[in-house]
């Protein structure tokens, strides 16, 4: 049995206290009391197919819990990060080679300051149920507001006192990492997860097709 | 009843596809139905009080499912994130009012490398049952092979190939941010969540105590 480095730490949480002071072997069971508790599923995509890769990440994200995501930006040359919300219009959507995050914010917040700035960013999304994080890197840009304008639903009206403030933005995706525990994960040595990079040409691994 | 923009979000989430087309009363009406399933939380924190905010949020990261959160790091000039473990003896501590997380990595890891190059870094813990998020801010530090001992456990042995690479971290937390659904919310126009500063005295609010 291989052991990911994800799934051992998985393990770790899931039996705390059942190891203390033990050796490997016991951890091992912890394991597979883990992948039990999941369910097992057989690593069944191909680590070395970008197209298989980018359809799992996409069908993942799809489950993550309330439909939303962790945004990270730039701020004052440090990390800001805050929770935002994915549901359609919005989201994680894909043409052809292109995958793109429609999401919202008002012109008066620091994220749309932030991304003004420094377009830059990266999404989480994470299920802790089933261990499971896809990271989508790249810039965002906010659209133009006669592109924004399909975007915009009646009950959004509450959320805007001045409904001006009202604004879209598109997160082109360059970089996509994804961790899912017992289903996708990498075995190297620097415990880099499995990601994959945009090309001119489509999709390539770029870790762990086992380069 | 005043309504916050994330339980809008909240209630807008958990109840797709029944207010297309409709009015501001039902989303309310949606907002109360959330209410409901979270079970009705009072805002009982008081927002002025620095202390009463810090408490809370310490409380709700501790039920983070699975103890863990996103690490997001400076990546050549942009923006990395990942899910990573913070269970005992890592985690979220508080000695007085220093406030602290201890994790733990590898030597070749990227976060390692982007920490060594950058130390500013956010960590947010997210709870999608209740929709609750904490976000720490603050620099990272390696600690000390002499201080990392402390924290090595037997169980760690298999995350290492080689032993040496165990690295703990500690990050100082100098602004706090949280938003508990229905709970903790701030309600300013440019949606800035409540959120505490470190200061040579202490903590202070900088949102939302209506300052």
């Amino acid at each position: 049995m291989a052991l990911g480095r994800y799934a051992i730490v998985a393990a770790a949480s899931a039996s705390a206290g059942v190891y203390v002071g033990t050796e490997k072997d016991q951890i091992k069971a912890a394991y597979a009391k883990v992948r039990g508790m999941l369910g097992f599923r057989p690593q069944s995509v191909d680590l070395t197919s970008s197209t298989a890769i980018l359809e799992e990440a996409l069908n993942l994200t799809k489950a993550t819990p309330q439909s939303c995501g962790v945004l990270s930006t730039i701020q004052s040359g440090g990390v800001a990060s805050r929770v935002i919300q994915l549901r359609e219009p919005f989201g994680v959507h894909r043409d052809g080679d292109d995958v793109f995050i429609h999401f919202f914010t008002s012109a008066a917040s620091r994220k749309f300051r932030e991304l003004s700035q420094n377009p830059k960013t990266a999404l989480l999304c994470w299920d802790p149920q089933t261990l499971t994080y896809v990271t989508f890197q790249g810039p965002a840009r906010e659209l133009s507001a006669a592109e924004g304008k399909s975007f915009w639903r009646e009950w959004m009206q509450i959320l805007y006192k001045d409904t001006s403030l009202f604004s879209a933005w598109r997160l082109d995706v360059q970089r996509l990492q994804v961790v899912s525990i017992g289903h996708i994960e990498s075995f190297r040595k620097d415990w880099h997860p499995v990601e994959l990079e945009r090309t001119s040409s489509g999709w390539k691994v770029v870790c762990d097709g086992r380069e």
